[in-house]
């Protein structure tokens, strides 16, 4: 059983390298810079513990761990031309550099070099992984475009957030981890637990992420508290205030909303404090957390197998991160 | 045996259809019409006639001329963003309708659509299938970010022209051709002659439209002509004509080019006839031509089967339309 930082090294030992053809420069060059600039490779560990749950990681495992991080890097690419970002991890994205119709076909190209990692496993499970994979990857655009319809959206109610949501975050993780169980042999059963699983934490880590940006510990956190606020994001905590608000609350939830004033942090989390939408997150949090749990329990493998994942579930949902 | 129209009729017959979800519809229904403005389906038919060359058209084929036509598709649509153009085929472009992130993200979905179709075939070719629709995928990326590349280059030499306009225009009609050897059970000797094929026909298809674009007659033609001279563009003749113009010749044709005079396209013609760049350019074509025939001949089944093809050439390759 390996933990998730032996298998964050073995992972970029095995990803660490040129992905794309050297010329057209233009067009290749500032992918592989975007790939170095990395993220925690949160997906990639997903797929190779997926993998280590029912057995030896198989070499399979990773072609699809590097497959995911390709798709999730197009994915970045493009929707930072979309919502038109100047910044990603902190540095300028691909299309602020280099122009929107590189940034476009690059991610076009870094979408067909995923499938490309998917098509260098073994035939056996080559069909059953391309459906997930493109089942996945056109939950994520559908994910990514209900997104861009709630901008111009007064009131989204929970059902329509909560389903826009899964698909542009949790469907990938969960995916990740379902291909790294079908290439380690897993019963149809424990793929579709598996999935669950991965489904249940993604929303249980928006719920958090949604929950620090209002009451995070901005020294802890890392970033500004209240940006969501600021910038009228809908959030799961922003939702729910506008479903369960009234009265004077309501009112001055939706005057802030509208006017913008200087304090409007402030005056947001004060009706979040009174409406209790901090302690409905926090349940609505462990409620997700317990769920994806109870299907790592349901899966029919020694208890032992499945620490490596409880640690991640715990890494990535902490209170104070 | 079956000719171009009893093939165009039975890829509609499996081609008209719903291709995507129906849910989100900002985000579908504008693929769907799109894909309704139809253009001639040539990568299909080619998909099917490079089946049928070797045996009975088999479902498989369907499916891949069903994802070839996706693939061209989703290239028109964001090559249609990069270009800022407002038209295709007559009507508006995705982009300009329903805005740009939409259409990005749209053309996104119809690649990954793409894809599923490709998972329609049997197992046994998949592999295959994959790895030549990754490689020729990756390929129209790259000529279309060469294209790109060349817009702010005075000097195009004639070998970049043609990996561009190869990779670009040929490599998909190569590929739809192969695709469809492959599932029809063709060696890999002949796989590659349909390949070969495919690829010096689609190079004297674009010779023709370069010729037709100056000196085709323009009722026959269907469009305006000297359009490729009044933007600038680079095209076969023109790389021909600066590179062999010479003395007041050369001179003139720079000066049209800078100075965009009134009477440019008189002026740039006249240019090309005194250099010959018009008979040049039906010799080039004529070479391809006979390359890509002297492929087909080469390929070992009987005379007979290859007659559709034949006249698919004749269709593509003539003087006049």
């Amino acid at each position: 059983m390996s933990g998730i930082e032996s298998l964050q090294k073995s992972f970029e030992l095995y990803f660490n390298h040129r992905h794309f053809p050297l010329h057209p420069k233009s067009l290749y060059d500032p992918l592989e810079e975007f790939l170095t600039n990395s993220g925690k490779r949160i997906r990639p560990i997903l797929c190779l513990m997926g993998n280590e749950l029912f057995g030896e990681i198989h070499d399979d495992a990773y072609h699809l761990a590097a497959a995911v991080e390709l798709f999730h890097n197009f994915s970045l690419v493009h929707d930072d031309i979309m919502d038109k970002a100047p910044l990603r991890r902190g540095k300028p994205t691909v299309h602020s550099v280099h122009g929107e119709p590189t940034a476009l076909l690059g991610g076009d190209a870094m979408l067909v070099v995923a499938y490309d990692y998917v098509n260098k496993i073994s035939s056996s499970y080559l069909k059953d992984v391309l459906r997930l994979f493109n089942k996945t990857a056109k939950e994520v655009c559908e994910g990514q475009q209900l997104d861009m319809d709630f901008e111009s959206i007064d009131h989204v109610n929970m059902e329509d957030y909560l389903e826009m949501i899964g698909q542009k975050t949790s469907v990938l993780l969960a995916a990740s981890l379902q291909m790294g169980a079908i290439v380690g042999g897993a019963s149809e059963g424990n793929q579709q637990l598996m999935y669950e699983f991965g489904r249940n934490l993604g929303i249980a880590f928006q719920i958090q992420d949604d929950y620090l940006d209002a009451f995070g510990d901005p020294e802890k956190f890392g970033k500004q508290v209240g940006g969501d606020i600021k910038s009228n994001k809908k959030t799961f905590l922003m939702i729910h205030a506008l479903e369960t608000a009234s009265g004077d609350q309501l009112e001055k939830l939706e005057k802030a909303i509208k006017e913008n004033p200087e304090n409007k942090v402030e005056q947001v989390l004060e009706v979040f404090k009174v409406c209790g939408i901090d302690s409905w997150a926090d349940e609505l949090k462990e409620q997700y957390l317990q769920k994806a749990l109870q299907n790592l329990d349901d899966i029919a493998v020694s208890k032992i197998r499945k620490e490596p994942l409880h640690a991640l579930a715990n890494f990535l949902i902490t209170r104070d991160k």
